[in-house]
């Protein structure tokens, strides 16, 4: 029937994960594909996820002290040269404009990959004196990569982020900025997202270009592989350096300030698709869920039973996202619909309920039903939609405490990483060559080394020589 | 002192408005000058009043059952060229994007001036049956427009707006749509930013590229100037044609639907500027001031000044959008600084107002001062930012009755548009000959035909023809 045909029309994650991926953003009406090749249209209910995450987060930098901003798309060649590390990094990557109507440009503009530059250049006209820092900056726009091989939210041509950008007297308060953004970040993730995520400090060889050290939050996805989330750079004084921002300190000698950025962006759509959909389509934690609860009447041709139904809605209205399908759909069609949609309840609402003053609450994170009197409905609405975040990140944990392995040998990662997917944990001597061979022999890059340590063992997996860090290895978008 | 200096800092309005315009915009620290030459970085204080903007007209959006979206920011040349006159109205100031990377890309890309072509695109895909209209779309984002000549928020490369994009099933339902969100624009210009608008259609000649009708909110400025501060737009089924947007109807035929756009952009953050400002600087209407009432405290230093202060602004937080400033700057100067950013209110609270149990509120707008019992101020600031609003809002009003005139012959118009900044009323053939002799000889255009028309006189104004439209005509910016 109508919902054997639209279950049956997604790809099971078992049989192609990447084709279950692809299949879940276009049957639940994320995205669209757009004409410029590796750009993307997020439709209605994608971008509501979207303004979803952009208004907790908001609220979260603005609490830490944040002001909004909004800076050019346009970087012009000669600004993104002047820190060495960073135009090596991103000028690859760059789409360049080159005309303005008819007449070519004097020099060419690249549009923004990342805004580093622009904020020096506007901190260098602002700041003067120690009365003027810190800056604590942030902007939501879209940025442009050219990248070559893309797939929606996880890597897009053009993408939605937000930049932070802050600057600060001293090395100290910078770092403390650094760590306490991507403090937010994980809370955020762990909090609204339902995924557990690791922190900890990207390798030299993975670190942002032009910083001084970049941290990370890790999450992994449903097939074992891992999905960077969020990052928190420090800069040291180094941008500062290029683009000559000096300011007067307290006791009026000429200083160089300290600075930070850090990013999200809508690639955590993607992250949040493959922690938590299954085969039925998306699962949405209930916090971005753009609509959290669905009431669906069932034999709504019997007298009542819409009246009834949207009385309810009325009241859920009130305590969470709702919304009821009157539509002439088959009731089987619509739980489908919905489960494709992710959203987190179902209420389910017949004749015989109506009776006994009751509904079915399904959740869509386990299937779990429930009956609940209709006089309870404004507590445990809520309970339950708690219960669906705990319920998706005590099974992301679960999936990740699973596929985390210790390897201690060489021939224990390069089996791990052939056949288990997952993170592997294992010591490493800091040396860049034993980072590169183990993505040579084993097809693993670092995602991070974690804030919490282990001493596996005192070995380098690599070279043998005293290890200096346990790192987490794995296969990662 | 400190405030002497501060307000002699900007230009009078008298001397020179454009200078006090510009003035204005740096010294309230709304802007700051990108590298880009016609680009512009938005402050804080600047972006939270387009934040404050968007958050309002986003839920009149909602309320009116529009979903938000997100297109690319790049437009494929051939793309842009399927509609002809939307394509002659805008790739003569367009940005190409022609490499990325270090490739020159195979066909070149521009950034939006605007996103029909990108909706119809999107809409062909996704539009098949009657039962997939009406789709009612809107999205905020930035866009560019390569000009000769810029001015901050007025005429810039980049600028932030949002373009609302809809589709139905038949032109009277999309006609409805245009006239619906053109009231919504002039209701939130008049409500909240206290700005009158007259609303009426364009002339052919100033239509939008590829329109059939555009409907527009005009607003006079302080210098008697015209500011366009909205625009819908009617596109009959013309861009679905040229884009091959058809769907089934309800008899099951094929059949074209019809199209609206409408949008609004930074612009009202320059026709706030130059609709309320005072030679003090900036006068914001209270429901787009992100500091709607600011405490200072007076002699700060005697026993008990600052906790009250604090104490008053901690009860004031919950009732507006407040802030105190306990720095050391002396009274005159803070006075004079939050003029400066318009803050609608002042709070001044020293030693004899606390024995007295009172305070004094001070209005931007009219320099009132009122005494007020401190056990009232919950309910007598909100009172006195609706004034404010009102006050600014009679004040707008009675500019524009004061400058707007009536001619009933070419020498009248002539003299009046020489000498008398304003709109200037007067009765017209609709032949577009006269209208570019109107321009030619007196260096008026057409601001709008509006829906409240008047008879002035039964000849056209330039040929002497029979009348069809009173006009509002006059000078803009």
């Amino acid at each position: 029937m109508a919902k054997e045909k639209l279950v049956k029309a997604i790809t099971s994650m078992e049989e192609d994960f990447a084709k279950w991926y692809t299949d879940v953003v276009i049957k639940a009406e994320l995205i669209d594909y757009a004409s410029v090749k590796g750009c993307m249209i997020i439709r209605p209910y994608g971008w509501a996820i979207w303004e979803n995450i952009q208004r907790i987060m908001d609220g979260m930098f603005k609490e830490t002290g944040h002001e909004n901003v909004s800076m050019p798309m346009f970087i012009p060649e000669s600004l993104l040269q002047k820190e060495k590390d960073h135009v090596e990094g991103f000028a690859p990557e760059v789409a360049w404009v080159t005309h303005g109507g008819a007449e070519k440009l004097e020099e060419k503009l690249c549009v923004r990959p990342t805004s580093e530059t622009l904020f020096c250049d506007h901190y260098k006209n602002i700041i003067h004196s120690w009365r003027d820092l810190p800056k604590l900056y942030n902007q939501w726009c879209s940025v442009v990569r050219w990248e070559k091989t893309t797939r929606p939210f996880l890597r897009s041509r053009e993408f939605h982020w937000q930049e932070g950008h802050t600057i600060h007297a001293t090395a100290e308060e910078a770092q403390t900025e650094t760590i306490r953004m991507l403090n937010v970040y994980a809370e955020f993730a762990e909090k609204y997202l339902a995924m557990p995520v690791i922190k900890g400090v990207k390798t030299e060889k993975e670190r942002f270009a032009g910083a001084v050290d970049t941290y990370t939050i890790e999450a992994m996805m449903h097939d074992g592989k891992a999905l960077q989330s969020g990052t928190s750079h420090f800069f040291g004084d180094g941008f500062a350096k290029a683009f000559g921002i000096q300011f007067t300190d307290k006791e009026n000698k000429q200083a160089t300030p300290f600075q930070t950025s850090w990013g999200v962006s809508t690639r955590l759509i993607g992250a949040i698709i493959m922690t938590h959909g299954d085969d039925n389509g998306l699962v949405l934690p209930p916090a971005i869920a753009p609509i959290q609860l669905v009431v669906i009447p069932i034999a709504s041709h019997k007298e009542g039973v819409t009246e009834k139904a949207t009385e309810v809605y009325e009241r859920l209205k009130k305590v969470c996202r709702a919304k009821i399908d009157t539509t002439d759909n088959s009731p089987g069609w619509k739980f489908a619909e919905y489960e494709m949609k992710g959203v987190p309840l179902r209420l389910e609402l017949g004749p015989r309920d109506i009776e006994n003053n009751q509904c079915v609450l399904v959740r869509r994170d386990n299937g779990e039903k429930v009956v609940v009197s209709l006089d309870e409905l404004e507590t445990k609405v809520p309970e339950m939609l708690d219960a669906v975040r705990d319920g998706l990140f005590n099974k992301a944990l679960a999936n990740r405490t699973e596929k985390t392995y210790v390897a201690t040998t060489m021939e224990e990662m390069i089996d791990i990483a052939d056949n288990k997917p997952g993170f592997i944990k294992a010591m490493w001597c800091e040396d860049r060559a034993c980072e590169e061979a183990l993505k040579e022999k084993a097809g693993v890059s670092s995602r991070c080394m974690p804030f919490e340590q282990e001493q596996l063992t005192d070995k380098c997996i690599c070279c043998g020589r005293p290890a200096k860090k346990m790192v987490y290895w794995g296969k990662a978008y």
